[in-house]
């Protein structure tokens, strides 16, 4: 699960560092907390995040569903798709809102791959494991 | 753990479902990125798809210390529970916000029973292995 | 993983401490659903628990990836620091939003060093394991 765990990891960097993009865009915009609205720079910056996060919850445990099922390899295969997509994503929706769909598009299909292709996994080894 | 992989597995399809209606729900209001705010419609679909990433950060984990500690049949059953209950609160809250209290219970408290028995467990097992 | 698991599982009974305290304040200040903004000491508790959601979900693999790697017992002390770092963060925040780097650092620095050193330990075990 090393492979694994290397790809899980570098995706929550990434998501560090779209969290301090976050913190940036809020001192830079001038938003004080609690707001999360007024300035449109740093709510396009806070949507990265907030998006991020909404996918991580399904891709890190999808990632280790899919892993127990298929291996190591093709599941981190799906996972570099996914940081590369999180990243376009990010350059694309600070540049453009309207510019995020393929970004989303190549983190959202992994995410669900894996989470669809770990359940199919788990069901095939309970019908094939002895009672 | 093939049951248990299930369960969270058909749990994050559901999540996955709500936030397809939340993207759904931007098109129609036409709500445009980055605003969460400005529709009712919109707002109920986007609250009730973040208020399940708030439970499932705490509910996937559960999951597996409950399963680990108490074995995966219990832990499949407060899964279920978990699951249905989100349901009738997506249903409820997108139909008046002020009926989504029994949904809400339905998940919230599994929810806290996996993690409360889960530290449990995971004391027990403590106390009771050899040094 | 026993350390590990009560620690996490510590972790998340504060997360829901700090979401029922939004609940409560939901109530006290009168912000009916799907409204998140519109009184500020709602505001503040409900941004304490979405920025300890942000945190859990690198926090927890980080936790895991990390004992992993380098033992329970270091996982568990730098949980441990994560849990007061939340606690002052939550205490600091509703008292005064502009007070809130203190704590926040101190769950995030250890947030960031569990993940970091969870990529390392993995790097270094690929390295040294035989073909």
């Amino acid at each position: 699960m090393d492979l694994v765990t290397i790809v899980i990891g570098v995706a929550l960097v990434e998501y560090v560092f779209f969290a301090m993009m976050v913190g940036k865009a809020r001192v830079q915009s001038g938003i004080k907390a609690p707001a999360t609205t007024g300035n449109d720079v740093f709510e396009r910056h806070y949507r990265v995040q907030m998006n991020t996060l909404e996918l991580l919850v399904a891709f890190i445990p999808g990632m280790v569903m899919f892993a127990r099922a298929y291996g190591s390899e093709i599941a981190a295969g799906l996972g570099i798709v996914f940081i590369i997509g999180r990243f376009i994503y990010y350059k694309s929706y600070v540049a453009d809102p309207d510019k995020r769909s393929m970004g989303f598009g190549l983190s959202f299909l992994p995410t669900v791959i894996l989470v669809i292709g770990g359940i199919i996994g788990a069901v095939m080894n309970m019908v094939n494991s002895p009672m």
